[in-house]
């Protein structure tokens, strides 16, 4: 790379002030999509957590798994119905679910991190009963899809103190032993409510909230989350977006300071919306 | 039961010197075999644990968990092949084991256990890389069945301190980022050694070691490590008795109290052994 | 005795959740009566201490010792008169009153509590100016009877939390550095109040509050502090049985979470009460 | 008084360096004869012991009670035999040396320094095991007169740190849950040694030790360790003075700062000892 | 000095119960006047520092520096144009007075005071921001003087946590990065009611206030806060007294226990005042 | 700037490792030459300290200040001599250099660095008696320039541990009160050593060592400490480097891991020596 090391000290420089904002805080990432796939950009968003975790910033990851879930299911001849996006989930599947999100996806990242020297430790919903959850009320039996009833800080507490970033896997116990699916982005959000977080990243796989979906240059940079059910009535949240945004509003309505959805197929995305000016994405306050 | 309350006050009393004994100390259970599968007896165990835990005593449980990952190899349509006891571990097979141990029998006993009011996190070698490995050297490939060449205490030791019983998967990080299983009692009486423990118990199948291994009623107490070479010569230690051996020869070597192989089948087994006088299995020192 | 291992694991789980309420709580125990008398009954409630502070409670024993008083003054002559069960205390009295509970009866249980393996110091009233009291109001002059107008906390809790029991004898300073006799239930109940103690036992020589109080078979396990007057009035709390009632009354109305006279004739009596279901003896709530 | 306000500033400021050179030292006082006797001097006394408390220094207080137990022995009709100066101590007496020590002498010191706004705790060598003895070996049985042959600190360092001053009555406990009475200086001169004091002083009715027994203006003010044989053999030490001059070469040898003896006559004699540069008494290095 | 060693222990015993007032208590002293130019004094005032530090007093010392300041001006060749009192300060100016304050007066003294076994660390207004100042409010624009806006107690208390005396220039820093010359009597004030001091000393070269300025007898030895008003309007403060009375005053609102105008011209002034019981010079409460 | 978010990203990225590397560590700088004159440079080099600071990294700053000293010299009147490039320091001059080093240049820098956000506290070698010295032994009487005989870091690991940047004015007090002025690199190579430093690092305004001087291409990147007598005798290090040098030998040889000479009129120069694989200057090992 042809950046002069007077460049390099004027990035680091220009850096400061947002170091100096963030230092002490807590900051939860919701970890999925293509940044979870890019063998490229899951080396640039580990890199991006140590460095957070360097200069004080305490980390908590929360990952999704759709596609190595899915794969898994294949593999032993299973295959997933969708209502409204979400996997009815019968027991076997539940089962697999937490074997490849707890199991795989989790302990995977563990060591990918600690390769990029950063030191984690793989904690479940079912750890020290971080998430309690319930059967999630809907039109149709989802099976073992859960909606959180509370969240134990603890483990997630005691992992920060003594220096590690813990990555969640978004599973949660039942009432009677059962384990309940939670939706990734749900789970980071209630999370960080709880740890009354500064800030909600959601990784995904588009620029942010546009105002045309179809043309990345109509990005909303910020959204206030009062005026989130004039956007959706003009019909400019819709779809997927919708879910995410609901846990942006509800994040920002908890307590946590600012809740971001961010395109994590920039490369460092992460560190660009933390460090500098400009921002990345769509930010919800 | 038609204890009395006088009755139930002696045993209490009674196992007051014992308690006065561990408190305070670090005792590490391999946890496997029928003790795994029997209902009753998993509560038994989980109801052992707790109380260990409330009386001052540090407890760590390494848990195996063969069965689970047969029924999944079977289930995705995979046969293992076993060299002297071990398993020809392939890439395919190791993510299956993997997924198995750390994401399905793991995060199960966490869960077991705090419905038994106890507190637990569920981690694996690759936490913190508590566990590092490198390939076994053997006559014939393995595959990813790994041999520790170091532990990292620092989870384990953070978690006791938390207030956790750490539940470890006996999986370990190798240097380019490949995961190895280790044979788990093995992995116990290695982390039992880091820790410096005062015991460590391996719950099996057997009553113990057996002068002949067809009468229960030949079972030997205590055992010196350093009668162990003749015991083999002996014939009395044979089978899958030696790397259980070895491995409490190796534990006390390397400066564990005590290590102990105990009948797991027997209700509380681990209390047994612990708070009264005959103790229960086979000791070494 | 004849307790199997198997039952007596059993015993020690039923236990279990009775140690998980009462750990990192505080019991105050007045011992006095037969218990006090009897070899084999002193050996059980020391074990039964030593097992309390074993399990995490915080265990502060507040003892009487009427019996050696009346040995010691009638050693030096001197005849007591008694008012309403109140001994008339004057100057000389309630030098002997001191030396016996302070100095004899006091340092003898620590050292008894020692032999069994507790950890104790012995400390009373005028300890760090713990008690403090002035003269008791009475029709009769009583002499150097106090009434406890301040409980100073201090050195119960530095005991605690520096491993130790303390024992205490009952006596309290007065404001021109005279030392008053007091009632030790009532110094107990005092005590258990500043402590914001969970229960206060009071050990002693009946069965517990006796609807027919010549009918051991009449007793009355459980007592609504707001039923004592009724109980009062129908003449089933009377004579000795007012004053402990009182105590355990007031002990609940400042915040101890129960109160228990509880019959101290019987082996392991506080052990019975706190880890069994049945209980034992009357309770106050 | 007529000492002016300027002159009361010198004071003040000439202690200064004494002041630097104590605070956070450990003195351990002997505390005995004439100053426990008449009121004044125990006033003096009491105030030069909150004083050095709230200059820094960690003190601790070891004293008899000759006087208070042949009143007490007298009262019961009891006449006590003595060889070589020491009290022949049979199960009767030993009861009421311990009452009188531990409940009476010792507890009356303890309401004393509180009057004077210190804080302190009564404690005897029962207290957590603090004095350990066995029967003293003599040519004559003298029944419970004990030497000593451990100590443990704990209970003092507990006392300290919490901001008391232990006043210790010099009883101890034996292998079978006897008691012996110990010789105060003797107590003093072992706890000094144990607790690595910088100062062991004893108080005692005579100006120190004196060249010519008959004439005080003969005081031999510093005392090598090393020149003790040769003042025996030249009849200098001699009768009471030989065992108190033998605790102090004790107490230097087993590394105490200095050993004193001083007139406890003169009022505030310690605080002259420890705050002027003339020092008082004899003392001993 | 002809004071025995008897009246010395007397001293020291009667400081006790003043001793133990302050004990842990925060004192502000604003040191300067005579007691800052003669060698006698300065060497009196450091004593009684040093003595109140050994005595558990958290002693913060803040010193003008008139003299010195005039001197360095004079030899740079400048006069101070002086508006009621106060120096009318230019950019030249307020450099010098930095230097002298911060560079030679205060640095002075922390040597100083570690020549008397004080252990001092020298900070000014700058230093963690400690004093933030505007300029003054005045009818003639005088420069850097400066008013104060907001007190840092951060560096003052690490300093007495680590066991410093913190000596400190009164200067302050500005919005725009100049700096202010503080009044040092003001900056003490702020700095007591900051700090919640229990004292103010305001060293000064009068006896306190008197009631008719021109006679000593009629010193007026305390007075109430309230009644400065009529004092003021009857004549009786006036002058160079006003603001010194206004300092006190506003200490005394901000929460400051007591605040004195002391005379300094009296060796150890400040340990007469806080340790007999006269006191000495005038309280305001 | 036209430096991308993506470049930015990337130049954080690449920071990482050399973060890792250095967070806890001690750094000690000199500052003085271009870097202390230049306003542009001053404020990187504040940056620098404040991002230092940031990532963890434990940050002494040591200044010269010949230039200020020079002025106000001048401005009274007064001229240096100087002997081999020191200055003849009389008792009027040391004076002013006090002033000027520990009242100006030391205070200007601490609210300099407090307008970077940066958190400081002025020193010098006087607090707490940080540098004590000795008069520097030298053909010439040189007056006050000091040698320094013993370092004490407590006030500078107290400043450090409460999360401040002590900036050291390189003063020093002598045995009887008097007050030397010390060669700033020396002080900052003496406290490196001292501190266990990690690296000393002097800023110049020189490239580094050169191997042709005129020739600025001909820089040594890397020197080992045992090559120096060689350089040296080589004709390469001569004149004002000599003694630049032999504080970089100096600290080695005391146990800093690294010393540098760097090239102050670069910007950044402290952080692209710490940040980047280049490093610049000259490395001493």
């Amino acid at each position: 790379m042809q950046i002069s090391n007077s460049d390099r000290a004027k990035v680091l420089v220009q850096a400061l002030p947002y170091i100096q904002t963030h230092a002490g805080k807590t900051v939860v990432v919701k970890y999925g999509g293509s940044a979870m796939v890019d063998e490229v950009l899951k080396d640039a968003v580990m890199c991006d957590i140590v460095l957070m975790q360097l200069v004080g910033i305490r980390v908590v990851l929360v990952h999704g798994g759709g596609k190595e879930i899915d794969a898994m299911l294949k593999k032993v001849g299973k295959q997933s119905r969708f209502v409204d996006g979400m996997r009815c989930t019968d027991r076997e599947t539940i089962d697999i679910v937490q074997m490849v999100l707890a199991g795989k996806v989790n302990k995977d990242l563990v060591q990918l991190l600690e390769r990029h020297s950063g030191r984690a430790v793989g904690l479940c919903g079912l750890d020290d009963g971080m998430l309690r959850a319930e059967k999630l009320a809907a039109p149709e039996d989802l099976g073992y899809v859960g909606e959180i009833t509370a969240v134990n800080p603890a483990p997630l507490n005691n992992a920060t103190q003594n220096g590690y970033v813990p990555i969640v896997a978004p599973l949660a116990g039942g009432e009677h032993g059962e384990v309940y699916n939670i939706n990734a982005d749900v789970a980071a959000a209630r999370i960080a409510a709880e740890l009354k977080a500064e800030k909600l990243i959601l990784m995904t796989d588009v620029r942010g909230l546009l105002r045309d979906k179809d043309d990345e240059n109509t990005l909303i940079p910020v959204v206030n989350a009062s005026e989130v059910p004039k956007l959706q009535k003009q019909g400019i949240i819709t779809g997927g977006m919708i879910p995410k945004v609901d846990c942006c509003v509800d994040a920002v309505r908890r307590g946590v300071g600012r809740a971001h959805i961010i395109d994590g197929r920039i490369p460092h995305s992460i560190l660009i919306e933390l460090f500098s000016d400009e921002g990345i994405g769509t930010m919800f306050y």
